[in-house]
């Protein structure tokens, strides 16, 4: 069996890591020849809508995938119209527009914070008279890791505001002030059958994730489970999908979903008897699902901007290296290291000098 | 860095997918074009000797290592003269002869079966006096999964046992009456930094690995780590090496070791905190170490002849599949499945159900 992926960064590259066990092949469509995931498969190089390497692509593979939700929606029906392609693309349609996605799950009985659609300074102007401020303004497309985001803390604030957005179609939200943010990671087969990873706490900086750790018995898990079933339900979903999500006093209000393997799941590789990555591939491909239960206490630190020194890192014996073959640049994600340990102290321990080593490295 | 390895099969295989998260590359040399390792790196194809290819692969890999331990002598050589290998050739020409091994063995303290050096068919008679009957004739040289192997029960067989051997320089032990065959995998920086893995229980039928299971807490675990760690410093080693020892009445007993990554520790993947193929990769690197310990009960089984169902096999929510992309066939190792669980009880379960199932496919 041949899987291909939309994409050959650091999440194929980890996908196609747990699948070569599984007897696996892949074929990657990425415009970098340096791609991370080139050297662990075929790699048709050049533009993600180039329609001749589409055409090989749907060929080739027995079921075609992505690692990104920003798939033009050409490509995706071409690619439909050949092939398996999983997730579907109702749902890349879904999680590319934020109106169309808050919508959709106010429609599904999963709430969020307040929101408006905004196409121009008017609406801005009437939004905010209703939300309040603080407000976030968001482009309704494209955006990623805190990207085409300005925060309205005034009045002051939506001219420059609305000028940087150059009139894309946008939303504006309210805060909310939430206690922490989680997300949910979960895997659905064709079938219908589910699985569920524990929640995932998140800590994010400068709109990037920093800091993703299982959660163990959390009480807000059967709220998140129930949500998530519902989204993967409506929207006939196949595959791994990302439920983010703001813990308001106990009650989970959605943030996005991204239809695919989520960096805030890396810590599902050494703590998950079962990873995300290779979850994914047995939901495309209609295998049984592996169990999600944890192994012990586990948590991701994303190293950004550069990757951590190997020896220093390799000497915290509970630290885990995920290197992603990427150049350093100010604020890329080029490597991850997941901390397991069934002492929850030592775990701890290790966490926090991980974390201060990542933070290091980015203010460097 | 780019790590060369002579022979792609499935340890290859599982080297490189251990290594691709430290951001290493692999070259391996295979004469087969589906060497299983192929697509996970840049492959030279022809024979382990070609002069050609051992030059490009020297040139190209900043250490190399190898996945088996019949590399000639003149390889070895060739390629240690030209850049960095791990584990030494020294390693090599002792495990390559069985002689060689078991005098090592009892030069450095370690206990063996009784032995004796058979180059004729008087040989064999003056041998067998002493040691009695029933006894082991074996080749000296290139035995593996019980290959150059001949029971003798009685003086009836020695004709037909050496007329099989062909006049190969051969040796010829006795049978110890162990209660159990265990295997001992560690590894070994330049340093001297030493990481010790539990021991491993293995079950063999007809010559070959069928069962090796990880003992926590074993009685013989300090001896066999003595054992061990003077071959390791004996042969001033660098890598993982395996040692496989016959425990009588709690007296452990060499029979042989493996200088490399070794089927016994396969459960090691997902059984330990770090695995033998990183461990392997960390050691010849010169990097820390990680942590051996173990995640639960763990235990591996190997499919010989052919693969199994990957839908069955995945059914077992504990069980996890390795595939090695190689062509079935009588005899031939194509596949383990390892089972992890906290629980005892259901590990125990489900081990039985997979090397009952891992029976019916040898069988058919």
């Amino acid at each position: 069996m041949k899987v291909g992926i939309l994409g050959g960064g650091q999440l194929a590259r980890m996908i196609a890591l747990a699948g070569y066990p599984l007897g696996l092949k892949f074929i990657v469509l990425d415009p970098d020849a340096n791609a991370g995931a080139a050297g662990l498969s075929e790699h048709l190089h050049g533009a993600y809508d180039d329609p001749e390497l589409l055409a090989q692509l749907a060929a080739k593979a027995d079921v075609v995938t992505y690692e990104f939700e920003n798939v033009p929606a050409h490509v995706a029906e071409f690619l439909t119209s050949h092939t398996l392609v999983y997730p579907p693309a109702k749902a890349l349609a879904v999680a590319q527009d934020r109106l169309l996605e808050k919508d959709f799950f106010n429609r599904i009985g999963i709430g969020t914070a307040p929101y408006a659609a905004v196409d121009n300074p008017r609406d801005l102007r009437t939004a905010l008279a209703s939300i309040g401020y603080p407000a976030i303004l968001k482009s309704r497309r494209m955006g990623y890791d805190g990207k085409g985001q300005m925060v309205l803390k005034s009045e002051a604030d939506l001219e420059p505001a609305w000028h940087a957005m150059q009139d894309a179609p946008s939303i504006v939200e309210g805060f909310v002030p939430f206690q922490r943010e989680v997300s949910i990671i979960a895997a659905r087969r064709p079938s219908g059958d589910i699985a569920f990873y524990p929640l995932s706490e998140n800590q994010h900086s400068g709109g990037i994730l920093r800091v993703a750790r299982a959660c163990r018995d959390d009480a807000e898990q059967a709220m998140a489970e129930d949500y998530v079933r519902r989204l993967l339900e409506e929207l006939d979903y196949v595959g791994v999908i990302a439920l983010e999500l703001f813990d308001v006093n106990g009650r989970l209000l959605a943030n996005e979903f991204a239809p695919r393997v989520h960096n805030s799941g890396h810590w599902s590789i050494e703590g998950s008897e079962t990873s995300q990555f290779e979850n994914h591939l047995r939901a495309i491909l209609d295998l049984p699902l592996g169990s999600t239960q944890t192994r012990g206490n586990a948590a991701m630190v994303n190293f950004i901007g550069g990757p951590p020194d190997t020896q220093e890192l390799l000497n915290f014996p509970h630290a885990h290296l995920h290197l992603y073959d990427k150049a350093p640049r100010k604020g890329r994600k080029v490597a991850h290291a997941t901390v397991r340990s069934d002492d929850a102290e030592v775990f701890a321990g290790t966490l926090e000098q991980l974390s201060a080593l990542a933070q290091r490295i980015d203010n460097s």
